[in-house]
């Protein structure tokens, strides 16, 4: 992509309504825009991101058997007030009529409705375990939307929705699940917490929530330091990780704790996932049964599985970003790879620039390549903005010799080599 | 994927209330469920169609350059307000209080918000032309939501906005997305008639319809006899094109056509595209201004683009079906071909199924493995139904030899194959 033909409004100045990092940082990288209070525009680079990380969850979704689905935003309020809680979440829900009188809503979350999907379309215990995702907008009046889409009104989830026959297939299920989100983290470059929660207006009686450990996240978890020296292979071991006292902040107690002061821990953190074992909660109050090899009706047993999206994408920024700006991990970073054309007017820079732009899109590595007239000092304040793992600096001096610089983002090493040796560094 | 862990809840009966054949035909191949008028779940095979047809029309706005964003579903009244249409809807606009008494939206098309985030972010002729699309649920409430996905509620646009100098640089750039709007449906295995409409509440004064002929739509066109015998060139030459008459009805005039009534034809047809050149508008009326190169104030050239992408689900099953069933178009197919494996109790076929099956996902051919009890007929009756392009038939007598059936779901042609012979088939 040529920077000249792209959309990517950065900002000089700090955004003067954003109090964290990770919504100054995506206002000012050009990622989003405000539309209205908690309700974004998401521009090409955002949008990149945004889909990166769906890409990741719908990924491991799939690998585990779940069938991706679309649910509408819009829900009738008729099947809320069935499963009896239509009410629950006050004034949260964003509610209204339609021209023949009807009450709708837009959908927050969707268990009434994957369980009116499921006792239409499902009888027998012949088709079970099933678990269907999707991933929509929901919608959210928070009292108070803030930090950009880390707390916004409207925002992309990852809901997903099992069924099971009996109360050890759905453990086993949730289990299978609790494993597939702590992989799904890990692909986005991302160590997370699991923490025992409350299962909240969703219902049912155990839960886990995922935190990314962040000094402006909302929520308070308390932890075994253990969790934060695992191994590869124990942070995918689910005996290993449940043995490990880890409880979001209403489920912590120090009186009852089993750990010694030395060995827990508590800190600031972002909530990215929630899964909830609900049992027979929706499947009672709406009548979702199947036959058992028996012949017998019984209650689907049922769970529930979410992931924010949008909001993980502030979570990530907030986890990686320094005083410059913005530090992507490589699954999910926009590009791979930004060209800094220094001098646009130099022939030898211009064609050192479209020659390594060249290969990088022959050997399919995503490449921004900056072509603009800006200054360098320009050029070098907008790139360590938008944060991409490497930048490729192009200078006049050097580029008569055919050399050009590969900089590390994170590291901010900078390394002197010529084409082939920069692209071979890349294609690692 | 294999059937019995798939979730395709496919319907022996008539559905009652479809009165169309896509309609009918997408409730019982287990494509969609509607959870409110006009307003639709889709299952795991609806929603791999419409994911492929987004992704034909993501990769044609791709080519040409059209980058793209995400907005939001809901939208403040105040821009609408702004440009001067809020009420130019009428009903069928959902409109709605949030918690804090602040009107908002559920957009139905976006030319004022994108209009909104030009003007922020956009001040210079050097960053002109420019083009952004997004693909987005829209709802319009209509006030008789009828044929399934073809007329709902809440609908899935591809909608895209281009900006302009002046109005020379607008109207290249319209002729540029009518030709690859015209690709867009090529590539879906579509034919379409590009017809001059009007603009209705978007505004400006010229813009065109794509339409798919079938017998069931609701509009009508009158068209030169010609459209139906283009080559493959001409249907991609824009003079050529828009040198034939080709009208929708409500532009048509018997007294005033040019041409004599043995060359023009008229026809029901569905609309799946408009595109519109708006002018200046949105730029007038939300102060939309950019620099020019002699550094003065002038009002931004616009136009907006849209294709309905749920409704071309329907649309293209009206012009591809018969009595059995959907035929799909191979570009969109939910997979290519299916596997009917007639007796899973014969350890020969089971063998020669899953023997296929493999070669298939190694060559990373989709493929729907139905390994089910159900027996043959209902198999057969199944998979013509859900018209995968091909079907691989597996029965005991012929598996005995080594030997399996190529079905052609459109022609029907039969051929007896070893398996090599109809992977090479499929691979072609």
């Amino acid at each position: 992509m040529l920077l000249s033909k792209y959309f990517l409004p950065v900002l000089k100045e700090e955004p003067a309504d954003a109090q964290i990092a990770s919504h100054r940082l995506m206002l000012r990288s050009g990622m989003i825009r405000q539309q209205s209070t908690g309700i974004y525009s998401w521009l090409p680079l955002g949008l990149k991101v945004l889909k990166n990380i769906e890409n990741i969850v719908r990924f491991n979704m799939d690998k585990i058997g779940s069938l991706e689905i679309l649910m509408p935003c819009i829900q009738p309020a008729s099947l809320w007030i069935e499963s009896g809680r239509f009410d629950n979440y006050g004034k949260e829900m964003l509610k209204f009529q339609d021209r023949h009188d009807n009450t709708l809503l837009f959908g927050p979350t969707n268990e009434d409705m994957i369980t009116d999907i499921f006792r239409k379309n499902i009888q027998s215990y012949k088709d079970l375990p099933k678990n269907l995702y999707h991933i929509q907008w929901k919608f959210r009046d928070e009292i108070r939307p803030r930090f950009g889409v880390m707390r916004g009104r409207e925002f992309l989830m990852k809901d997903a929705y099992s069924f099971d026959i009996d109360q050890c297939s759905a453990i086993k299920t949730y289990n299978k699940m609790y494993l597939a989100y702590m992989q799904t983290f890990r692909d986005m470059g991302m160590s997370v917490i699991p923490v025992i929660a409350d299962n909240g207006p969703i219902g049912g009686n155990l839960s886990h929530e995922f935190h990314i450990l962040a000094d402006n996240g909302e929520s308070t978890i308390f932890y075994d330091k253990k969790f934060l020296s695992l191994t590869d292979e124990e942070s995918l071991d689910i005996s290993k990780l449940q043995s490990l006292y880890s409880v979001a902040e209403e489920k912590h107690d120090n009186a009852n704790c089993p750990l010694s002061e030395h060995d827990l821990a508590s800190h600031k953190s972002i909530e990215v996932g929630h899964i909830f074992y609900i049992g027979t909660q929706y499947s009672e109050t709406m009548n979702a049964l199947v036959n058992d090899s028996n012949g017998k009706l019984i209650l689907v047993e049922m769970s529930s599985y979410g992931i924010g999206i949008s909001r993980l994408v502030a979570s990530i920024i907030e986890a990686n970003h320094d005083d410059k700006g913005i530090i992507w991990p490589k699954n999910i970073a926009p590009f791979m790879v930004s060209i800094l054309n220094l001098n646009i007017l130099d022939r030898k820079c211009n064609e050192l620039a479209q020659n390594i732009y060249d290969k990088l899109i022959n050997h399919k590595i995503e490449v921004l390549y900056d072509d603009t007239a800006e200054r360098a000092g320009s050029k070098f304040a907008t790139h360590d903005l938008i944060g991409l793992p490497y930048q490729i600096i192009i200078g006049s001096k050097k580029a008569g010799n055919n050399i050009i610089e590969l900089k590390n983002r994170k590291t901010g090493i900078i390394e002197e080599l010529n084409i082939d040796e920069a692209l071979n560094k890349l294609l690692l």
